[in-house]
């Protein structure tokens, strides 16, 4: 943008223009990596989401290898940390929605990751619902951008102090992931069991850790369908997970009026995820 | 965020912190502001706008003098300028988007503003529909706040080179408003003539224009009706203007496939609009 910056406050550590369309609309991507053993734990996975979502919103992508170098590098100076990556269009050539060519602004940020949050994901989660809905639109469904109001407001409400995380619906109805996970439901009788998660279409995040999930499941023979789920189908569940890059695979342990006692099909997928989540794989 | 900034590209100008949560999650709020004679024209009523969407967010509103006065001084500098205040809740104390006690980052911005858009404004706008839609989310609807992906991707379509403004339409196929304006359609017979806008309940922007127009027309004896309203009531109408802050009303010459002459109502309600136009009024 052309114009001048007269005032501004709240500084602080490293910077980025004020005029960063980011910063005015929120028009960015991010990546949440968990590093373990200095490496990044499936790079090639967050690296794929984020040239996906770079095509889709048109923005500049940085140059895939130099990226994944920067991260690595970044990631190889503790031996546990999160990183995350924001890709925004830059600072506007000019004031208003209609973009330039403008270069992109990419800032790496590592912060710590402590233990605790092993100890936290064999606890389990005590999750409520969300007042707070996510509005429906195609064309944003499945990206982790930077319109994230909803999952702001989500996550602050009131009783939210209480529980580890809040499953949102979508303005329609639909149950559709957590405020920082996705979602997995158990159900069906013995000889046919059934994992689900709802289908992230209309709105919501396609986790990596979600993709993975669904990956190993397959691997092993049991297919997770994704598809268009309701509140219902969260109280008949009989055992329920949360994923994200994180945690892993989060077993929920409480929903509102309910405890959940740890179910076998979770422990099962847990088993099958452990190897990938304790040795940092790339894909 | 306790994080350390590892890598940052995209400095210009002034700056905020790279661990806003502006940047991060477009949590903020944002207000443009013609300047004239060198004051802000309808400070106040961006003001009261600005206050009521800190409150809907739980943002830390700055003090509403000295945030005057800072806009006020940065309007005295030129005889004519675009003020932009961005309100953001600042640098996050932690990663994640459970907010803390942040202080909240305020920026001024002031961008020339030529004479030029009084022509443009004369001239009248060619409008084309966009094809990106509007989420619908009543807690988020009728605020000026940073989560605007829509608006990017609706500005930045094909065929937005040859139009001056797009109209958007939300997923449930209601017409809302222009990409940065509001929308007024007049219709009904000569001795029952209405002019309506789209009301602004599940998704758009409450314009302080759309305001001051309704306001000035009830003044006039011209009641607007807010209402629901689709894409065959545009088709159906014989005068259309545009309002925003900048442009103030703005005729519409043309929609797809159709011209629109210069309409007697919308002529009144620009000859009532003018002396607060090039006058700076405050409020």
């Amino acid at each position: 943008m052309s114009g001048e910056v007269i005032w501004s406050e709240g500084h602080s550590g490293g910077s980025v223009s004020a005029l960063d369309r980011g910063l005015h609309y929120g028009e960015g991507l991010f990546e949440t990596i968990a590093c373990l053993e200095r490496r990044p734990r499936f790079l090639a996975l967050h690296l794929e989401r984020l040239a996906l979502g770079c095509a889709r919103l048109g923005l500049p992508a940085p140059a895939a290898g130099r990226l994944r170098e920067r991260i690595e590098q970044a990631a190889a100076a503790l031996p546990r940390a999160i990183i995350k990556v924001l890709l925004t269009r830059g600072p506007g050539e000019s004031r208003g929605y209609r973009w330039g060519r403008e270069a992109g602004t990419c800032v790496i940020m590592r912060f710590p990751w402590s233990d605790a949050d092993a100890a936290q994901g064999r606890a389990g989660a005590r999750v409520r619902i969300a007042s707070t809905r996510l509005g429906e639109n195609p064309a944003l469904a499945g990206m982790k951008h930077c319109n994230r109001l909803e999952q702001v407001l989500a996550a602050n409400e009131p009783g939210s102090a209480e529980a580890d995380e809040a499953l949102m619906l979508s303005t329609s109805g639909r149950l559709i992931c957590g405020t920082m996970t996705n979602v997995f439901l158990i159900d069906g009788e013995a000889n046919a069991v059934r994992v689900r998660t709802p289908e992230i279409r209309t709105c919501g995040v396609a986790g990596v850790m979600r993709r993975v999930v669904m990956r190993e499941a397959a691997r092993a023979g049991l297919a997770v369908e994704a598809c268009a789920m309701r509140l219902e189908d969260l109280s008949s569940a009989r055992e329920v997970f949360l994923t994200n890059a994180r945690v892993g695979l989060w077993p929920v342990r409480s929903l509102p009026g309910r405890e959940l006692a740890p179910g076998p099909l979770t422990a099962r997928l847990a088993a099958l995820m452990r190897p990938l989540l304790e040795a940092p794989a790339d894909g």
